[in-house]
């Protein structure tokens, strides 16, 4: 058994496979959907045999901002990416925030590594890559880009081979599914023994829980769970975070333009940022439920804040220190307030920023506090430390803990 | 079909039996453990061919507060029930608010009976009865004291007859389903053709989701519904909150003397009330995730609120117009400030105030954030409006709305 410790955190994982999956966007609904029509007879044993609860994913719940704060088992406030994309504040300009050079801190992946585990690293989008396979010495790659691989560079050559068909379109089921398969294909052929498979939300953002499109996705993720399972793995499932339908009731987007709103209210020049933005929009439309904005020292962040609390739809508004302490945020990576909203509503900059016509099936999208309790599914019993811990409050960021450690017979 | 109009909200219940359940502290994650084991085969059947889905709850997450908005369809703001318990701005005395005197509207129930329909309205604690029978021409009467019910009084004069067994104890599982078996009786006996039956949360404080106590709860409760839908009706089941463990890992009460803090930091005579306090306090030590403080005028609304979100399981302060407004209470009957706590956290006065000696197998509550979103599930297929409406925000109190009219026949 290899033990090791990342940001003072210790892990002793067992000497089986270790394999945790972030089902991207994955709100309990999805799963209850699919269970209820006995979709997912995998998970099912899981969560009878083993454990099925919810836990906390860290604000905003973004992509990047929840997979930084998993591969590290640390809040964003010790990570330091607190967005897709924030307002550099060194040099004035809007960046995405998807370069392993934002990263504060160490990940339990690269130290697993160093401490002799065989590290494979799996996501969908190619975005991911990079930042959570800093200083990684193994496998890494995304389903996007799996085409493309380079030994020197991914630290495997051939991945189509390996997974048996081409690298699927990242607008599509297969973009995960593909994740996914080329984890149970790296266990198979015993290419690694320590995984971390990073999904992707697009169908989530497109289809309610019940769809039949969602239940065929869920039921081809439970058939990889099992093929996991029967190769031995310890597995442990969590989610980046939820999603909601962000529409009115006449199913045209709920959307709040805070930079407009702001800007006629106070006749200055305010700058909202969308920290969901990142290069893949056609599904969000980089509208989600948690923005950040920066005053100009002309605008009171009192007044502000006060008059942001006005509007229906905004739920949370935190100036920086609260959002600092209160979210776990950063505080030299977000604006003056950070805005929430609402469990149907999303919060954007002015109507020209964000394209609203390729929703075609209607806004659903994430961001606030109401996607932020996630699924927290281990395929092994907790011992007692365990279980009492899962029953506390539990974070989406501890999953590596919760499955090296987490093992009755740990 | 008899439509009617309630607080501005119109209901066209079909002439079929309508039966509204609040399952009293039923964290969705209750159903999950039972459908996973397959307890709940009338359940799974409702989520697959009916709907299931998640609900906001009125904040603060308490039973009272809840229950008089689901049964008038309208927030606090507008029941004027902010709590079981609160300090009257009038006498200065701490009361309870299960007095139907506090209610400031009509209730869905009142209105159903002088439309026509016969309502039934049966609870576990006879605190609620007496508030939630305001004005209603029909059947309303407590498992509680379910030996004691008069005719003139409670509408029906022999309640263990027809059930055909005695009053329940009100700490034991059966206090709830003696409140479902009761109200299949009165759809049986054709005694009444509109319900609204409220259980009691004595098992989710007392049991995990997993516990196999739990688990025959639910079961035993799956088949009182089955007996309800197998009689005709229209089965619309929510929660008035969900319910967590506010445990520290080793299993002690995690808990924040607001009180005591308060005092300490200000030295003045500052006032904690906990709205959940109620005469049955047995099982949580009056302890919740909410309480609301009245400050002297030596301290500084903002100094108070300043130092209290420092705390670290202090998750949100209001002043009272932002309670007002974004908790939807009504601003004359919470204090100053209201404070949240995290899932795994309560808020008390000082720790003279509660009694913990009695929590032997651990504190759950609710009260807070965490415990908002509850399950919302229809025995029937939603309609398109329905669906839409069902995917966006809908809420607890709007439970006689879905049942009613949200039909694909209604």
């Amino acid at each position: 058994m290899t033990a090791f410790s990342v940001n003072g955190r210790s892990y002793a994982p067992p000497s089986r496979p270790v394999v945790v999956v972030c089902i991207d966007g994955c709100a309990d609904e999805y799963l209850n959907a699919a269970l209820a029509r006995r979709r997912m007879p995998h998970l099912e044993r899981m969560a009878c045999h083993g454990y099925r609860g919810l836990a906390r994913a860290a604000l905003p719940t973004f992509t990047n901002v929840n997979n930084a704060a998993i591969v590290t088992g640390m809040p964003p406030a010790v990570t330091g990416i607190s967005g897709n994309y924030f307002l550099d504040p060194e040099t004035g300009e809007e960046v995405m925030m998807n370069s392993s050079r934002f990263l504060r801190c160490e990940t339990i992946l690269a130290v697993a590594a160093r401490a002799g585990r065989r590290v494979g690293m799996v996501t969908a989008k190619d975005k991911l890559r990079e930042i959570l396979s800093h200083k990684l010495l193994g496998i890494a790659f995304s389903a996007e880009k799996a085409a493309e691989v380079q030994q020197e560079i991914h630290g495997i050559a051939d991945v189509e081979p390996l997974v048996g068909r081409p690298a699927p379109r990242i607008y599509s089921a297969d973009a995960s599914l593909y994740v996914l398969d080329a984890g149970v294909a790296l266990l198979r052929e015993n290419l690694a023994d320590f995984l971390y498979l990073s999904l992707t939300d697009y169908m989530q953002h497109k289809y309610t829980p019940e769809a039949p499109e969602a239940l065929d996705f869920y039921a081809a993720m439970d058939r990889c769970f099992g093929q996991l399972l029967e190769l031995g793995a310890v597995l442990g499932l969590t989610a980046d975070h939820g999603m909601n339908a962000k529409q009115l009731a006449d199913g045209t987007p709920h959307v709040l333009y805070i930079e407009s709103l702001l800007r006629d209210k106070f006749h200055a020049d305010i700058r909202v940022i969308c920290p969901i933005t990142d290069p893949y929009v056609v599904h969000h439309g980089a509208l989600g439920s948690f923005v950040t904005v920066h005053l100009p020292e002309s605008v009171s962040v009192d007044a502000a804040a006060q008059y942001l609390r006005t509007l229906d739809g905004v739920t949370e508004v935190y100036d920086r220190p609260a959002a600092a302490r209160l979210l776990e945020l950063p505080p030299d990576r977000i604006g003056d307030l950070c805005v929430l909203s609402g469990r149907n509503v999303v919060v954007g900059r002015t109507p020209e920023h964000h394209d609203l016509s390729q929703l075609a099936g209607g806004l659903r999208s994430h961001g606030g506090r109401y996607e932020e309790l996630v699924p927290l599914v281990l395929s092994e019993p907790l011992s007692p430390t365990y279980l009492a811990k899962a029953s506390g409050d539990p974070r989406n960021f501890d999953i590596f803990d919760f499955t090296c450690n987490g093992g009755q017979s740990s």
